[in-house]
């Protein structure tokens, strides 16, 4: 089973003070990119793995999605999302994505912010994803970027002028990386951008657009600590489409 | 017009140097999963870009390729070429890639080593390809990775243990980085995976395999100085196909 860091108290109190837990979507700043990703969800199935605070389904509902489903493996997160709304076209349901199970070609989109590095084997997820997309329907989502996830320590290095990089190593050492991150000992998974992709083509999927995300001038003048963003990605985006000939 | 460093006696002499120059395409450690990377080439129609020495060419020959072109901006690099075949299936020609036109529908393979990373606008070249290419042709090519690219002093930090780290600095200001490799100033062009990936299915091309490449244990034990490359991915290769059906 994929670890439940999120029903760890220390870390659910620490996340909830996030900006993009505070705000939503708005409160991440890599929204704006990943909104332009998405296909046109009026009347559309919609499933959003790794629901969190239920931001993105409440969202989907706002722009005419006709059922959402939100899964995540945290009761609590499931706790918190169910208090934000009474819509009926929202179920929330506890999931394990390690074990996830859909009908076939049930959905239009399948969605998921920051949730999958979490996943031990994604090969198997993207398989149970594509068979249960109707035929163009699409994958969206963000995970966080091997170049970040890469070293054994994640750290910054800055240099004697003030300048920041970031020390990567062991890139080709796929799997578990330890991090401390509002709980000691938050397990993710490193695997390359390549592994990503070809998890996607192996099962399937068209690529239709990567992005390594990064801050614009704009953002980094909102916020300013939005800076060192520039220097590497921390997070990418990701859409793919079950093609609709196949 | 794309910088030409291949004519420049230094440059030159010291590629020269080089085991994939001397040793041809088994010199190179990413050989064999770039060759598993390509389509059977008998009968076919294949143009190399950046053929260099030839090595690939003579390769795609001796597979039973019915016509290869081998296109190249260095003549000091055509001259080695043709002084090492007289198979009239295969042709050299000067070409700077950044205004190569080719006839429509007309070659099966694309084919690219360690070349496309020196060009300003990939662009218009993967659009030209992609015109080139017949449907179903497919295009495999290998370019300088951007964690190896990004940093605007390329170098490798090795701490007090001995242990070596890339430190990844810049990655989304894309452009030109210039480096001291065999002359001074040698031009490289930054960009990001995504944009590679972007341009290519903006194209209209399919991805169908990435490889952010590094040495296996067996490479490492036969040339210990490949052992740093597990760190990070200095090259990546990819394959994207032209669909049958469009």
């Amino acid at each position: 089973m994929t670890q439940n860091i999120y029903d760890d108290p220390h870390f659910f109190a620490g996340y909830a003070t996030l900006d993009r837990s505070v705000n939503g979507l708005d409160g991440a700043p890599e929204w704006p990119a990943l909104q332009k990703m998405l296909p046109p969800l009026e009347d559309k199935t919609v499933v959003d793995l790794g629901c969190g605070y239920g931001w993105f389904c409440r969202w989907a509902r706002e722009q005419g999605a006709a059922r959402i489903t939100g899964l995540d493996v945290s009761l609590k997160m499931l706790d918190k999302a169910r208090s934000m709304t009474e819509d009926p076209a929202i179920d929330y349901q506890r999931c394990d994505l390690a074990t996830l199970q859909l009908p076939a070609q049930s959905i239009d989109l399948a969605y998921s912010s920051l949730a999958l590095h979490y996943l031990e084997d994604i090969d198997t997820l993207f398989g149970t994803l594509y068979k249960a997309l109707k035929p163009g329907g699409m994958l969206v989502f963000s995970a966080e970027h091997p170049i970040y996830t890469a070293p054994l320590q994640q750290g910054w290095r800055v240099d004697d002028a003030g300048a920041k990089s970031w020390p990567v190593s062991h890139y080709q050492q796929e799997g578990v990386r330890i991090s401390n991150w509002f709980a000691e000992g938050v397990k993710k998974q490193h695997r390359k951008l390549a592994t990503w992709i070809n998890a996607l083509t192996g099962a399937g999927f068209e690529i239709i657009h990567l992005d390594e995300w990064g801050p614009n001038a704009a953002q980094i003048a909102a916020s300013p600590a939005l800076d060192e963003e520039k220097e590497r990605p921390m997070i990418f985006l990701l859409s793919a489409r079950r093609p609709a000939q196949r």
